[in-house]
């Protein structure tokens, strides 16, 4: 490499899932060839986001506001609250329009080999809501993977102090599938058939 | 989506090339949830790279340099001259090992029909160096499409005016394939066995 300067952006654009030496190469070029605005939008956006993406105080999504847009609207039914790991399965469920309530992130699965347990997902935060909030439903959309099992067994248990019915998203999930990469009418149907956990 | 920032996040990484909107969420979510150091990085080197690279004076190539290392260098033959259609190529012959001279870069090639003629592939820089250097060998690797064929062929009559031996890398290429997409000893070959335009 000619410019040390163009080999360190190669180097960061590795950074990215699923882009290895070749694809870093091509973007680093392809910016620096054709696409400037680009490159300067991009750079701009993701120093913004850095500084300014942070957790909402009610659900914990990532968002730049302290409370996020679906936590702060006045048209999402409050009574259902469905428990997500992840912000990527928020956009996934909003895309299928099966659902219309409010949401809880927990920013990933138990995984005690991790140290992740209770605390780090937030589940006082998710019992403090149960205790003050209208919540009627809550839908347990975990990942159908034994953490994400394990997750929903551990949320129902805590649920049970609270008058709450416990619901988790049944039909047409694969099982050992991710959430966050299924067309919209299978987790459409999922939500339809949603069955009450015993 | 629950962040207008995030969303414009996830349109700005749409410019990357073989980037469409579902690798471009995931590489925004798993940035701002798992490697904020990587993108705070990302986002400077982009920055720098966008406003700091130019092209060298000498080959045209991206460099944040007036002259690139390689045509700063001592150590490289300056009897031999290569000419290629874009940074990317060089980065390839570069990791060949199989060429030790200096380079020309086009950034492109002729296309009449997107206004791009010899003025915009620089070739009066590539006479005022044929002119004035001790080049004594031109090796056009142009790709072996139909456009870098033209191209090849523009050059080999324009250097005729100059005691230049003019040569193409040829065996090993494969016919419509592209320069920055070869393994390295496929290279070696085409460079090892080049021939002499007649
Ligand atoms: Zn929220
Ligand atoms: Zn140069």
């Amino acid at each position: 490499m000619s410019s040390p300067l163009i080999q360190s952006l190669i180097e960061a654009f590795q950074v990215l899932p699923g882009v290895g030496p070749k694809s870093a190469q091509r973007m680093a070029f392809y910016l620096l060839e054709r696409n400037r605005n680009g490159a300067s939008r991009l750079a701009d956006v993701l120093r913004d986001a850095v500084q300014n993406v942070g957790h909402c105080e009610s659900c914990r999504t990532l968002t730049e506001e302290k409370v996020c847009q679906i936590c702060a609207s006045n048209h999402r039914d409050a009574t259902l609250l469905c428990v997500v790991e992840s912000p990527a399965d928020i956009a996934v469920i909003e895309a299928s329009g099966a659902f219309n309530g409010k949401y809880f992130v927990l920013m990933g699965h138990l995984s005690p080999i991790d140290g992740i347990g209770p605390a780090e997902l937030g589940l006082e935060l998710l019992e403090a809501r149960l205790d003050k909030e209208p919540i009627q439903e809550l839908i347990v959309a975990t990942n159908p993977t034994v953490e994400g099992e394990a997750t929903a067994h551990y949320i129902q248990q805590l649920a049970d102090k609270y008058s709450v019915t416990v619901s988790r998203p049944a039909q047409g999930i694969p099982v050992g599938g991710e959430l966050e990469y299924l067309d919209s009418s299978t987790l459409s149907q999922a939500f339809l058939s949603r069955k009450q956990l015993l």
